[in-house]
């Protein structure tokens, strides 16, 4: 018999802190706090595994009933009260807690358990007629929204939800009575409501509000297990990457009541500070109220502490001020758990009459700056060792840093427009536009937009993802957007009070000005400044700190890193971010860009000829430009390898185009335009991705290997005569039979004894070797070993093949494939494990069967995507080639793969 | 210790029939003779391994020299005669022979053993001094070519050849001496000849002709060896497949002398007529003479007996009458042979003073005619079975049966310019050329040529290969040109001697008529008969013989046959020719051709409309088209299985490109003519191959999914509702994930049950599965397969992604890589065993594991391809699809593979 249900509470727990795939990250929470003696309401977590079986069957499993009943009999002993009963009611909370969490994203039903039976006594016992029939109009609202509306399936159009009708008779109430508040609601008046509440709800989704405690929780609890499929949370999935298949747990807990008067109080804190990682108790906390006011952003909420007071809340009273003892026992939990977690903690704490209640703890969120700035701390006083300094800043934090800041020079002399809170670290610019759907519109078509809101829900959660910063009026900075931007280390200022935002009419109004849709501002979200205009962005990466800890990082990695670069800036900027050779050096750069003229003459000249010896005319032209162009790259990698890749795309891509262009061919070539027009035209192709390119071109036209080869290997004769170290590695692309490489090497061999005779020397180190980028070459890879000293993996080409997708036209159908959830990723961002993943890993090993010393690289794109980067070493690759700006990135995600000893 | 050498003669033979690959044909066959008490003369066989290893090694292995020394002492025992004894030498031939027969593709030299020394005994034993000195000056010309020349490395210039130079100082002699023919030399001529011949070698060569016998002896051995690597076999290998590892045996025999003066005489037989069949015993012969003089076609032979003589040879003797008793024994072998390999057998043998040598024996080449009417004679004669009659005619042969021949009703009336012997059967039109070079050349360009020379010689072989047909003035029916034509089902006419052909004028005359390079011939090949216009053709397939073997082909063919065809014509044709269903009918095959405008317009309509509701308005009016369309089919193929593909090709295919038909469609829209041609351009793709297009347009558009889907199963309704049994197989195309198979399944399953509502019925069978043509697809095959009932291989496309080849570009390099031998074979004609392959046999794998009863076909273009089918039959295929008229091939193969019982 599966146990689906695990108890919590008076010091004990079933479950631990390990087990979140079980109990989700707030179910085992709570159990490791229970456990630690931490005042933890009791409770019960119901499994991962039940919601999953839910989901399957549609029902619950035979034997939850009685599991259930057995732990909430526990509880109530524990709480010494009972769920139903008139005298002394417990109530409940149901909560959803996945695996990781979603924050926002799947549903909660508070007060459980409060009937028209409950009511009196629980008035009798709080004796506070107003907190009851306030908490139980709260149930009808979240219920009827929650339970009977969402996780029924019904779908109402906008504005006509059950929540909104509900919230209409409210505002009419308080018209009716000249009420400014919800405060100023009487018992009277709540209980009025509440009825009116129930009369709606009947008559909108023709069903009575339960009056049966019992039925309430199995309601809730069938809700919460739903709300793993609502949209929004089918939607945040999809764009973090989480598995369906997870599921929910849902946590079964005593409700505590921080909204039962002054003596009560909720909040949130940090251990440290989540946007700077400075080693200070950070939070907020309101009096008188239930946890989702404070996240909710509605009320500005007050600091914890002294010490943390901001410009935003230093008129208000911190806990440490209004209730010292409390506070001071909540310091103490800080440090319990820090201790134990070894890591920032993100907690939720509820003041029930003075009595503190510890209702969530989990690792917070935190920007990378703040990541950083804790790892290296913790390093320091002895909390973590080197390797786990290592996982504490992810890839995406680690970026985050790379990104720009605004300059803080152009700062100084901008006129900053508004202040809000500093919820998201980094600068940024864009277009302002004012809705989720505007935002993720202008995204498509290619603009930089900043999305401003009053404050931000989930169904913001896409807008908020297409832009490049969020900019809210209202909410703290534990509001959604601060999660949500900080959680993907997006730039973002919240609760700029300042604006007047008006979203039907596309515009904002601050100090007299008006700002309308499509106005640039540009936002720093480090400080909290918003300007109304486009501001210069400057390096975040000369931080010391992040030097040291990208030499811890080092001292962990043992797959290599290389750049993707040619020309000499890229490549010293390269050497710079640490690259330890060149993995790919694209010899047709040359062609494009600055200074190109000359040398693409010359192509176009030898691409347009006619015969052999005219092509071999134009090489030889062309010659000097090649040598010269890779000595500069083998001078500055001096005694790291560089990896040349032959000529790759298709002879068309170069071609001249205009008139002008196509005449002074004509004429070096002494034929008539007409011609050129003819022979360019001839070169076209239906399909140039799997046309005449690569080694194709090469074994059609041997000589312009040969030149090639040439330049390479003279290039480097001519450092070994000046007693330097040049490691150059030729490189055949786009190959697909061993017998491509039988044929290149021919040519190889020959220049190369040709080249020692020429400068007189004994030899030159080099290697050959192959990119693997066509389908077959992988599934033949024992046989491109015999001939290959090194495979480097051509992941952007090998993904076009393996799924049929054309880079260039995948315009039309990638966005449907992701928002279908048919693709969970864009293979062109990360590998394709299964696809694309499957054929390297089978390339790996058989060629490393038939040559087990083989070198083994990527230098697609993926070389900069830290998942890939952990694939490639789990695969056993030597080393990952990207482009140089990603070269941190890559450093970091293979020291973590590393660390974490990943082996597919 | 390997064993080199295998002896045989007197009876007995250290090997047999069987060891084709040890002792390559000819030395299985020879020993196999001995075996069944021939009269073969002694000798021995040094195998293809030594022949492998002496490649290898550049040597002779240290163990040859002793079993040489031995096998060559028991050859002269048994011929009571010692090589390079002074009073009676023996003389021996170095003769090649591989695997696989390759006619006049390697070398061979005679008379080995005269020298000096041997000359006198000779002599006096033969006592025929002009026959000493022409055997003398034949090794002496033969020698100086085959292992001095050609062995040696050495690439004279055209007539610069020392086989040239020698022909040279003979032509000088009898110009000398007024002599009109070799025959015309006396014994002292030779003689004088003989030394001018060996100073003409030292003086072009550098080196004496070698005067002793085991000198001659192991240079010849290794020039038979050398000549594995040679030019011509390489060349020809290529063409026919033949891998370069099996190397060629050398046979060392004792010489026997047709040229003996009139009681010798030297001959080539067929136990039956290899070009009809007919079971007469068939062959020609030339009196005092070598073999080679047969073959080389310079002098017209004789016929062998009375009742095979031709319009060419019936003025001269038959063998019949002039050595009655000689034929008479070579009757019984012929019939010893027959019995003894059961087939029909092509013979060599020579007549020295009256005493009948068998120098060969051999499986004969044959016209696939001859090779149809002989099986089914011979399973009629009882001395084969069924199985055997299958792989009796090779999928070539029957091609060739299925190609077309002259119209007789037009030969009626036409004039025959010429008459030669049918060497090759069929019929066939062409430019005449009248070199190798040109055919090819002009076949590269595309056009159809007649190979028109004096004779053809192994130089001409690529030539031929590019000729639809061969003539020549000489040669007879066992000459180069007839057996190469005949082994590839060739039309072919030679010794048509009235031609005088005029090579280098590019021009032939006949009877007062010239016809120059270009001119269009006709031939007969069946009859012989040359005609200098272009006659119409004729369909062979229906000789009743044919059905009769394909019954008994299809009684032994457990592989299912379908086909690709659309329209109720070739869906007719296909059922004709034995088609069991459907594996491939395009559904955009509609919007081409006949007919097609008005659907062309509804679908350019569809594509060029602005939203989803105009769209489902231009689809509904296509939809009875569509309908129409499928059930034609669906009621010819009443009772068997059509395997509809949903839209395959990108959009843009289908865009209007005319002015005309863009406004057209502007009109019809609504639109004006610049927004046609806008949204034309925008669907414009770099790479459509790998664009937007298949289940990709299904996911984006799934209104047009929607609408193929209703059409298909409203069609098998309506014949559901006549008591038909329709068996539409529902296929999508491009996929790469199982999701798109889940999101279009969804697709189908609503509009069935649509449809089952609209027509009151209760079901309709019908199956739901996939195109595998993306390399992903094979790799998660197990995925694809869970939701799919059917996987049809689309080769095809499967090719072009794992090679990266897009085959309308293969143009620029298909032809240098098979030049070069990096591609064995045309991927896009023969299935790639090892990469496509690979994953083909990977994906049958996974998706039997993944669903056991998962039906496998092909419908790429492979599937009419024989090797192809044998790999489709290896690898478990249910069925194979392909054009109609490839379907008897696919028939055939399908068959042979399952006897041969292949398994990968």
């Amino acid at each position: 018999m599966t146990k689906y249900v695990y108890k919590f509470g008076d010091g004990t727990a079933e479950g631990d802190g390990t087990q979140k795939n079980l109990l989700g990250g707030k179910g085992a929470n709570l159990a490791e706090m229970a456990r630690l003696g931490l005042p933890v309401p009791a409770g019960f977590t119901i499994s991962t595994d039940c919601c999953i079986d839910y989901m399957k069957s549609g029902d619950y499993p035979d034997t939850l009933e009685a599991e259930v009943e057995k732990a909430l009999a526990q509880t109530e002993e524990i709480m010494n009260m009972k769920f139903g009963d008139p005298e002394d009611p417990l109530l409940v909370s149901c909560r959803s807690g996945a695996r990781k969490s979603m924050p926002g994203m799947m549903e909660t039903v508070l007060n459980v358990g409060l009937t028209t039976q409950t009511i009196p006594g629980l008035i009798k016992k709080t004796d506070n007629e107003r907190f009851v029939w306030d908490s139980y109009r709260r149930l009808i609202q979240m219920f009827a929204d929650v339970v009977m509306e969402k996780a029924e399936g019904f779908e109402p159009e906008e504005g006509e939800e059950i929540r909104a009708q509900l919230d209409g008779i409210m505002d009419q109430m308080k018209e009716e009575k000249g009420y400014s508040g919800d405060t100023d609601f009487t018992a009277d008046d709540l209980k009025i409501l509440s009825d009116r509440f129930k009369d709606k709800v009947k008559e909108v989704l023709g069903t009575d509000f339960p009056d049966d405690p019992k039925t309430q929780l199995w309601q809730a609890i069938g809700a919460v297990f739903k709300s793993w499929n609502g949209k929004r949370a089918v939607s945040y999935r999809r764009i973090e990457g989480i598995p369906d298949e997870w599921g929910t747990a849902c946590n079964v807990q005593s409700m505590v009541f921080g909204n039962m008067g002054d003596t009560s109080a909720t909040g949130v804190a940090f251990t440290r500070n989540p946007a700077t990682g400075e080693n200070k108790f950070y939070g907020e906390w309101l009096p008188n109220a239930q946890g989702e006011d404070v996240v909710a952003g509605i009320r500005t909420p007050n600091p914890l502490n002294d010490e943390t007071k901001n410009e935003q809340n230093e008129h208000l009273q911190s806990l440490e001020q209004f209730m010292p003892e409390v506070y001071k026992q909540l310091v103490e939990i800080r440090n319990t758990l820090e201790k134990n977690y070894q890591d920032m903690q993100d907690l939720e704490f509820t003041i029930q009459e003075n009595r503190l209640f510890m209702l969530q703890t989990r690792v917070g969120k935190r920007t990378g700056l703040a990541a950083l700035n804790m790892a290296m701390d913790m390093h320091k006083e002895g909390l973590i060792d080197d390797k786990t300094v290592v996982t504490r800043v992810t890839p995406a934090q680690l970026d985050e840093m790379l990104h720009p800041l605004v300059d803080p020079e152009a700062e100084k002399t901008a006129k900053v427009i508004a202040k809000g809170l500093p919820a998201g670290p980094g600068g940024a610019s864009g277009q302002i536009v004012f809705s989720s759907a505007e935002a993720v519109e202008w995204y498509k078509n290619g603009k930089e937009v900043i999305l401003v809101r009053e404050e931000t829900n989930p169904e913001d959660v896409e807008g908020m993802r297409a832009a490049n910063a969020i900019l809210t009026a209202r909410g703290g900075m534990t509001s959604h957007a601060a999660l949500v931007a900080r959680g993907w280390g997006k730039c973002c200022i919240v609760g700029a009070g300042e604006l007047k935002i008006d979203a039907i009419g596309k515009k904002l109004t601050v100090d007299g000005e008006t700002y309308k849709e499509g106005d640039v501002f540009t936002l720093n979200g480090t400080k909290g400044f918003v300007y109304a205009d486009r501001l210069p962005m400057m390096d975040a990466t000369e931080n010391p700190r992040l030097q040291d800890f990208m030499a811890i990082v080092d001292k962990h990695r043992p797959m290599k890193v290389r750049t993707n670069a040619e020309t000499p800036k890229d490549v010293q900027l390269a050497k710079d971010f640490g690259a330890q050779g060149i993995g790919l050096f694209r010899t047709e750069h040359m062609f494009y860009g600055e200074g190109a003229e000359k040398p693409l003459f010359l192509l176009r000249k030898m691409i347009l000829c006619d015969t052999e010896q005219e092509r071999r005319a134009a090489l030889d032209e062309l010659f000097p430009f090649v040598k010269e162009d890779i000595k500069k790259t083998l001078e500055i990698m001096d005694g790291l390898p560089v990896t040349f890749r032959l000529l790759d795309p298709p002879l068309h891509e170069f071609v001249p185009h205009s008139p002008e262009n196509q005449k002074e061919i004509a004429e070096a070539l002494n034929i008539d335009i007409d011609t050129v027009r003819r022979r360019s035209e001839a070169l076209q192709e239906s399909n140039p991705m799997m046309g005449h390119r690569g080694v194709r071109l090469g074994i059609t036209y041997p000589e312009i290997s040969e030149m090639q080869t040439r330049s390479i290997l003279e290039a480097a004769a001519e450092m070994v005569k000046d007693n330097k170290k040049p490691l150059p590695e030729i490189m055949i692309p786009v190959t697909c039979d061993e017998k491509e490489l039988i044929n290149a090497r021919e040519i190889v061999d020959r220049v190369y004894q040709e080249v020692l005779d020429k400068f007189q020397i004994k030899a030159i180190e080099f290697q050959y070797g192959t990119m693997i980028e066509i389908p077959r070459a992988c599934l033949i890879a024992d046989k491109m070993a015999e001939h290959a000293e090194f495979f480097s993996f051509g992941t952007n080409d090998l993904t076009q093949m393996t799924f049929g997708f054309s880079r260039d036209d995948i315009g039309g159908f990638m966005g449907p494939y992701l928002d279908l959830n048919i693709l969970a990723k864009d293979p062109f961002q990360t590998i394709d494990p299964d696809g694309v993943g499957g054929l390297i890993k089978n390339a790996v090993e058989k060629g490393r069967a038939s040559r087990p010393n083989l070198k083994i690289g990527i230098c697609g794109e993926h070389g900069g995507d830290a998942e890939s980067v952990e694939f490639c070493y789990a695969c056993g690759f030597d080393y990952v080639s990207c482009s140089p700006y990603r070269l941190p990135i890559a450093r970091l995600a293979s020291a973590q793969a590393s660390i974490e000893g990943n082996n597919l």
